[in-house]
């Protein structure tokens, strides 16, 4: 059995918060496994020639500072589970259970098998395998109930909330995302297999976007609606990043450097949209279906007017429009988006799996929603059918687990 | 509205049977919409260096002598949909669903947006689309009773079918591959929209392998199983593909040049074949698990020695495993596999997509599954659950629509 990357470089750079390298997005990642997964592939002759572009061994280190899988650059498929605790799992049990996954997700992520891996063919590449994992209140009250953060729980109601409890909630989460949907599905499976003996499964939600390579790195995603989503984003190179994404001193001590994810399942109505004309379209959202830049002109990344105004006096970005209704005048009200379209087979089904990351969801995620709950037009089309809460620990060293700091408090 | 394929060069060769260039996969692909793709596409920056490996422009021709998606290399991601015609669907309706869904097909795959297109923008990456459409008994009949070939119908029961109706037969099959999952989306949303008048969604069917460029071209897909699957399997550059694949003279005139599909959903038991240790499943398939090599040795793609025997005058390749059995005497006993994992976002339902193409079922697929169903230790852990046969007409020339030979008849 060959395992490319034990024989390869092991990934050592650290990939986010590198300025220019992070921000071409491919330039942290480690090419560990590559060369040597090309290798131990007994690819037919005539097809040598291709084995330049061949990306599958790409890595991206598990140990670090922070989890990666949020300022990650969003790989093409990604599978979020809300796993349930079992009532008889106790703090040791939540030990065991992260000092497992830990050891699988660090493995699997380097393009290895993991330990009790029956298929480690289907672990060879990795494609830029994140694993991340979150905790919601009740797996973090089984080690440390004075631990809870105080965002940490259900979000307040909003009015057009249309919420599913099967969609909802969970004690801990497992973010797996891949360029490579066998090498996810193979990851799944793993990290599912050493869960089953300490909970269930209570969703599971699977997301896409454009597959690597389909469109240049740093293309903003277009959501099932043809919109360009995600445009205003704070990136890893950015000043203000770390700040608004990774929690500080006024979060419990084991989760700094972590931070916590807002998931919400948005379910859009693709039919009745489709009815809708393209001006209404633009109104709506405030941005040209094309290319993404404001009505006001410009391109994708250039600020909207939102003071500019039509011959006639009305605005030319409405006042329902959802760009404007998402933006606040406190530069502290942002949130690091990394959304998923989700879609079932026969495609009646559909809508946004809406990811995003923070150090506080009371202070980011909830003030910009309540804006958009009380008017945006955009809400005719979508609902909210899903939404959880988890806190997503620091990132771990080698030989530790995922949640240990919240051990050592 | 930017459409790139539009101004950048028509497809015009034709991919299959070339020799040498079909034989390295990507070869006889036309790059009709990459650069234009990549102009149109507003890329920060800091990410422009990596448009050189933009793959999102490959297409597929539509037009030509075969419909693309059986010859074709297979794409990373697949969608099987069968459609059920309304009752007052007559041979004019059906002339008129065709023509509709073969301009949307012939559009889509070159990276334009289909007629009636409200999102146009999710258009402009093929990324290797291919739209494939196959008739069942129910559709040929309402335009000619006596064009419909033996073979196309319910396939004969065997022992060891579990079939579900709900994921069996079909009047029209519409087969949608791409490496892009956004694509095929919008793809599939198109097709659907202007098939709604017409008939109604019976099943549809997601299936999965390899990202593109995962690995080299030309690997042989592994299942869920971890087992390299499809290793014997005739290629375009094979002098006996053609009367393997492609219909002759002895089927009805309209379907000559076309193929048919048999499609068979497997359902697999991950679990159970995970309490199997790594000599059993070898054995039951008669292939090695790391590197698909015959038990007896050599590598992937040399002849398995059926008559090796152990010291103790065992056969090496045991009398049930699959390898063995599969296998016929008889070299017009074989088919063109192209088959793709599937599975539930909670992975307990997963398995294979097993879609195959032939000059006659009954006279390939049958014999084949009859002595599998007879003995084949994989019965173990594998069943069938879903079973569907088209008639997949040749293709069509520009201005004309797949299936119009049906009408000449």
């Amino acid at each position: 059995m060959e395992r490319p990357a034990e024989n390869g470089p092991r990934p050592s750079r650290r990939r986010v918060l590198l300025g220019g390298a992070a921000a071409a997005g491919v330039g942290a990642m480690t090419l560990g496994g590559g060369d040597a997964l090309i290798r131990s592939l007994r690819a037919p002759a005539e097809t040598v020639a291709n084995a330049e572009r061949v990306h599958g061994g790409r890595t991206y280190p598990f140990h670090g500072a922070h989890q990666e899988g949020v300022a990650t650059p969003p790989q093409a498929h990604a599978r979020f589970i809300g796993v349930d605790l079992k009532k008889d799992v106790d703090a040791d049990g939540v030990r065991r259970l992260l000092t497992l996954l830990s050891d699988d997700a660090s493995r699997l992520t380097r393009g290895e098998s993991a330990l009790a891996d029956t298929e480690p063919e289907l672990a060879t590449a990795p494609s830029g395998l994140t694993v991340t994992f979150g905790f919601g209140p009740g797996l973090v009250e089984r080690v440390d109930p004075k631990a809870v953060p105080d965002w940490l729980g259900p979000l307040p109601e909003f009015e057009t909330d249309r919420l599913e409890e099967r969609w909802s909630h969970g004690d801990l989460l497992l973010q797996v995302c891949s360029d490579d949907p066998l090498t996810l599905s193979h990851a799944v499976r793993m990290l599912l297999k050493d869960s089953r003996a300490f909970g269930e499964v209570r969703w599971s939600q699977e997301g896409f976007r454009r597959a690597y390579g389909t469109e240049p790195d740093g293309t903003t995603m277009r959501n099932l609606f043809g919109q360009v989503d995600g445009t205003v984003n704070p990136g890893p190179e950015d000043e203000d990043f770390d700040p608004l994404v990774w929690c500080g001193a006024e979060s419990p001590g084991w989760l700094r450097g972590g931070t916590a994810l807002v998931l919400r399942r948005i379910s859009m109505d693709l039919d009745e949209w489709d009815r809708l004309d393209r001006p209404g379209r633009e109104d709506s959202v405030g941005r040209r279906l094309d290319d993404g830049a404001p009505l006001t002109g410009g391109s994708e990344h250039d600020e909207p007017d939102l003071e500019a105004t039509t011959p006639l006096g009305f605005p030319v970005i409405a006042e329902y429009a959802h760009i404007r209704r998402a933006r606040s005048e406190d530069p502290d009200e942002r949130i690091l988006r990394r959304a998923y379209n989700y879609e079932s087979a026969t495609g009646e089904d559909a809508g946004l799996l809406f990811a995003c990351y923070q150090r506080d969801p009371d202070r980011q995620f909830v003030p910009i929603q309540r804006r958009l709950d009380e008017l945006d037009l955009l809400n005719e089309w979508i609902t909210h059918i899903g939404s959880a809460v988890f806190a997503l620990p620091p990132g771990c060293s080698e030989g530790g687990f995922v949640g240990q700091t919240l051990f050592e408090g």
